[in-house]
């Protein structure tokens, strides 16, 4: 993680001190859990709540940590310090580290989750919104980055829409995936805590019981966490990258929003680099870099090792702190995109008709001249706009043996671009309902 | 791909004359739409059918595709002179290639999907049937390899059994996700093509129709599908890394089936190898190195590029028939393992009951001892156990300031095995339902 | 491994009648070292070359495979049915299978290699030819897809030549770091067979002993030389992308070689598509997809395992295989690109001089203008430029307050294009020496 | 980076007080450069090594930076602040940013090898130190997990060693890869900036110029520096997963040092994690996730974009700074690790003898027993160390059978592990030299 692609909502979840306070929670709910069956006294767990407006001095528990290196250790040493050694007494009792550990990374995980779900909103709010605008906006469609036929800059923004709505779906179920919560003691067999006590910890934190934990919670739930994260990040991708094909010098059909102070923009008016999206490129990769090391954490030796907690203290944070940045950038690029449709008029026209060429072939063939014929006639016009710099429509009603097959009426409407256009509406209720 | 690690049913699937039959389906549903609407003549419609049970010659379509350059044009013309040119003429009218060729490719995987989810059940059923025999074999749990507390074989199988089930659940998503078909024509408008044509052929092909495509099906449906089939192959190695430490010389818990037929079996009874779940983890690599191209195949330039098309044709075929061949190579596995619950008594009784050694400390605080004179107590026994290699529970009945906190009886009680696996029932009716 | 995208050349390296050749060689080698040291009869290893120029029967070795389940036996078993029983008794004795197969494995890298590095030289030439070519090509380079400032085609074309002889240079290394061979049996001791054995091998066959070998030739040299691969292809995929982005249709400063016979190519001429670069593009992602298999395969247990077995039968064949079809695609993507100067100068001149903006305010500061006064007048005729269509130059000379900076033949001077090829030369010199 | 997994000296070189320092000196030694070749007047460039012992104000520069949104114009005005507006008129002229930044990214490579170089040579001198001291400490090599035959533990330092060893060629080669500089200006034409400029620059940062710069310094190296970390971070896990197996419970032949302060240790003496050697495998997987961004980043659109540039700023302090913790963590490991000879020579001894049935056999045969006879010899013998737990040895000596073929000397004569270590030295001398 670095500060300049983090924010705030989201850097605050990897904290420490929010750390710290999940910790608390935990053990304050176990408490009450064990003392609601008779294994502790209530008045203990009762006393593990005086703590509960405190904020832990994160300072404080790091040097303990320095000595007994261990962290749990050295938040409960603070702990007890502030309720009370006596009071504190029954705090842990029957539950090992990862019980703490793994519950809380999974809270950390669901409250990312739920702010890259507001995110990819505010993104699909954005999609939604311009496609609408652009609904009618006509564009060349390209394959191979060539043109190929027109489409609407509507339906380039629905398409990234639905693609978004799609990563929306798998965000909720990787959700869900890491929303469990684990109590089960040494080797998960509840042989040293009741069942009942990870029931209640995991209702009071927004969690499900694991069904079945071996000291730790397994891992794929994890992998598919951060392989959903990277789907998600290549979708960004791709939208990044078709906006900077946009901004190229030689296309221009938007451009990423330049506010009045950047530096620059009007002595050089064509030197405004879509550098937001090129972020996104590389954030995308940054997201990505994480599925491997998550997939490879599945594996544990027996019933636990600690091999994948490294990992997990990277990609925990970084990779949500990351997507965070990136999905808000994402949104506001798209909020504010310069969108040129005279350009993009103009790009489509750059070889005066030639991108109808395929239609009236097949209007030729479908009004009974042979295939061979009708390629000879699209040919030889084609070749004129090419190689002549000629208007392919002139060309045509101006070339009698295509006359002697289609109507000049029937030549133009040829060109017609509403024969393009005509399922927009339809496609926008299939992708916005 | 390679022989070694393949099956049949899986291979076939990948293999030209199941595509070019797909592909013909896909024409000759698309004929029929077509003649539905009016577009095509309903007779030409009908002699397409006229090939349905042709098997096209893979040999002369390679033929001709080595002359067009072009795949399906090669096959258009193959099928042109089964049915007759004039009666194949309406043939793929308005369609793009990538409308057959992204439309077959999804009918692939979600066969793949299906040969997979037979296997992951397989899987399932092995796992559970092994989980029910074993539910009671003691065995001691380990974290960081090291002896821990007791758990037994069956937890070890349920918990393989969850996960793999969780899988099988990601799977059906998975399938789900690229369960999508598109025929609509270039750049995706429907311009050259009625959608009811596109809705009439998924409905045969068992697909949905892609609600917004643009000549090409997205991609992060693939890259969705194949990190799933990542995240499955990680359980896989997880499963298969816990054999290989069980079959380890010095462990022998547990024996993959070597029938009598191996050679060298006997003359060196202690060499046999885990090589089948060796394989298995390098076979989970093979899965998984397909995540991170598919989800670089996200990205394509526009309404489309080829630059995806490689990488599929690969991954396609290789990851689904590795993972299927390792599913069932897994399942064989897990039927036979062979089980040696005497080794697993005698590897938890190698440090003479130190692994109870916390439980005893536990019991000494509770019965009032401070908890340093109760980690001295244990202390002081437990090493007479570790150096000298006395038996923990003799020393602890002979030591004086033990039985002054608690009574022989209580003593004994802490070696009790039943208190370990009292929750085993209630971990199973979880999983097990 | 697919047909499509594979050479014979390379692929007979991964034949089966390759692999049994080299088993041959290497057990024939050893049975001549075995008898020189007189631990076998001279008669005996002189036997084994009676199977000289015999074609081993793979399907025979299959069949035996398939009742042994052992490769190497099953070879030697054929092996012996040809030379004698008695003959063969020698044969493979002190080794493992280990010393046969990770031998053969290298000697199968370094004859790829040997190809790759053909196939780089081929793809230097290339690049260095149509950087001669095209030394003096005006073209406006770019950043951000965003006009910047004159550069040459020949400079683009040398530098992916300094990239690609990186290339080279890494994989001669890394041919080096896999030209080992090990003969040190059973987990490497030689304590059934002497060291001098393995010297003679490794002499025959081209490598060097692997100094020391744990019955497995250690696994770093094979990510190393994967990895190298990766980032060769990674360069690759940098060149295809270049391509691709002169080949759009509104950049159209090259396109690759499109022969006559390629269908549909004069009725649509702006349809020619860049196939082979995004091919490229897909396949570099598929070679790149070995590096981390190869990595993790680097980890095996104590001695030995097979789980890295899996993962280079796959990855052995199929990433040389893959990297060299694309690199020889490569090279001849670049002998026949078709270059578009008089685009390159179109494309340049878009925006009517502006590009030289940069260059008139350097000199108007240089010339003694406050750099705020002089981002004023070049940014006012700057945008009568961008705004109104103008001629950056003639604006600029008609600006009095320009001319009193600058005389009008230093303001003409700033458009002068020798300005930024004046070190081209020095640039080649440095590339091609 | 996280601070747990960091160390001072690496951090350092990633702060943004060196950032400014290198970014500093490269600015001054151009104005040298350009003052002697006239292009600047000397006082100016005098006039910058006046902040030679100044230390930048990193707070000032961001806010200047907050409100120019870049950074190098950031820290040039505040160089300016420090040195006068007038004398720091020249500084940066003909200059880019990516000049500065590229350039003092491998200024900060470099310096992290050579902290990378040292560390590796400590983990050599550790693993020779131990190789040298457990040369002859017998213990049985395995095979898939499975006893084979023996070997010793200096074998397996000196195989670690070995591989080590390449890793740090590699690393110096890598270190190679980035040691070079641009000064290239714009599009990398020298247009701006005469190449003297670029040389001087080099000379004094110790780097060698890049022969063909785009604005920026091509990515290949940066993909192959990272490369060969991920290649170093794999041996590692290799060595930290050998560690790791011989802690576990039943294996015990080693164990990571244990100060007497840590918590635990007595009470439950068998209960020592190898968390080092698991944290070092995690720590592996974060190194390794750079190597598929780094390689992403090597194709850039034309001249220059920034997608490269997020994934630097990360992967380049956090990588280094990864393996450098992950280096001396290691070498510590190695240092202390605590070796228990009697456990592997008892481990050896688990099956009475049985690893030396191969050896027997192959006696068997060699005095003229035919090799089916010599099995089932072998086999009846085995089988009843096997089954009913006797010594391997003693059962050959009662066998008449076996004593028909060999004397009892020579029976004996097989179970000397003489054998096993003859070549011990030479490999040694292979090794160290």
């Amino acid at each position: 993680m670095i500060p300049r692609y983090s924010r705030p909502e989201m850097t605050a979840i990897w904290s420490p001190e929010t750390k710290f306070r999940i910790w608390y929670e935990i053990e304050a709910h176990v408490c009450d859990a064990q003392a609601a069956i008779g294994v502790i006294p209530q008045e203990n767990a009762d006393a593990v709540w005086k703590a509960k407006d405190v904020e832990f001095d994160v300072a404080k528990i790091d040097a303990i940590e320095a000595v007994t290196k261990h962290d749990v250790i050295a938040f409960l040493t603070h702990l007890a310090d502030i309720i009370g050694n006596d009071e504190a007494r029954f705090v842990h009792q029957g539950m090992t580290s990862s019980d703490v550990l793994d519950t809380t990374f999974n809270v950390q995980l669901v409250r990312a989750s739920d702010i890259l779900i507001k995110d990819m909103e505010r993104v699909l709010a954005a999609l939604k919104s311009r496609a609408l605008e652009h609904k009618d906006t006509i564009r060349i469609g390209r394959s191979h980055g060539i043109h190929a036929e027109p489409t609407t800059m509507g339906l380039t923004f629905a398409r990234f829409y639905a693609e978004m709505d799609r990563g929306l779906t798998r965000l909720k179920t990787a959700r869900d995936e890491i929303s469990t919560g684990a109590v089960s003691g040494a080797v998960g067999t509840f042989a040293n805590i009741d069942p009942s006590v990870e029931a209640h910890v995991c209702e009071k934190m927004g969690l499900t019981p694991e069904p079945i934990s071996t000291q730790v919670i397994p891992r794929d739930r994890h992998a598919m966490f951060f392989a959903t994260l990277g789907v998600i990040a290549s979708s960004m991708e791709n939208i990044a990258t078709e906006v900077r094909h946009m901004q190229r010098t030689e296309v221009l059909e938007a451009e990423e929003f330049f506010s009045k102070g950047q530096k620059g923009s009007s002595a050089m008016p064509h030197k405004r680099n879509p550098v937001l999206t090129e972020n996104l490129t590389g954030l995308a990769r940054l997201v990505r870099m994480s599925v491997t090391p998550a997939m490879e954490n599945v594996t544990l030796w027996h019933e636990r090792d600690i091999s994948h907690s490294s990992v997990e203290r990277t990609i925990g944070p970084d990779t949500t702190i990351t997507l965070n940045f990136a999905l808000n950038r994402l949104a506001g690029m798209i909020e504010k995109l310069v969108i040129y449709p005279d350009n993009m008029l103009a790009n489509m026209n750059k070889f005066r008709g030639l991108v109808m060429s395929q239609r009236v072939l097949l209007a030729l063939t479908q009004a009974g001249v042979s295939r061979e014929d009708s390629y000879k006639l699209v040919q030889r016009n084609a070749m004129k706009v090419w190689e002549e710099g000629k208007d392919f429509q002139t060309e045509l009603l101006g070339d009698a043996d295509v006359l002697a097959a289609l109507s000049a009426e029937e030549v133009k409407e040829k060109f017609d671009l509403g024969y393009h256009t005509k399922h927009v509406d339809t496609i926008f209720k299939r992708v916005f309902g």
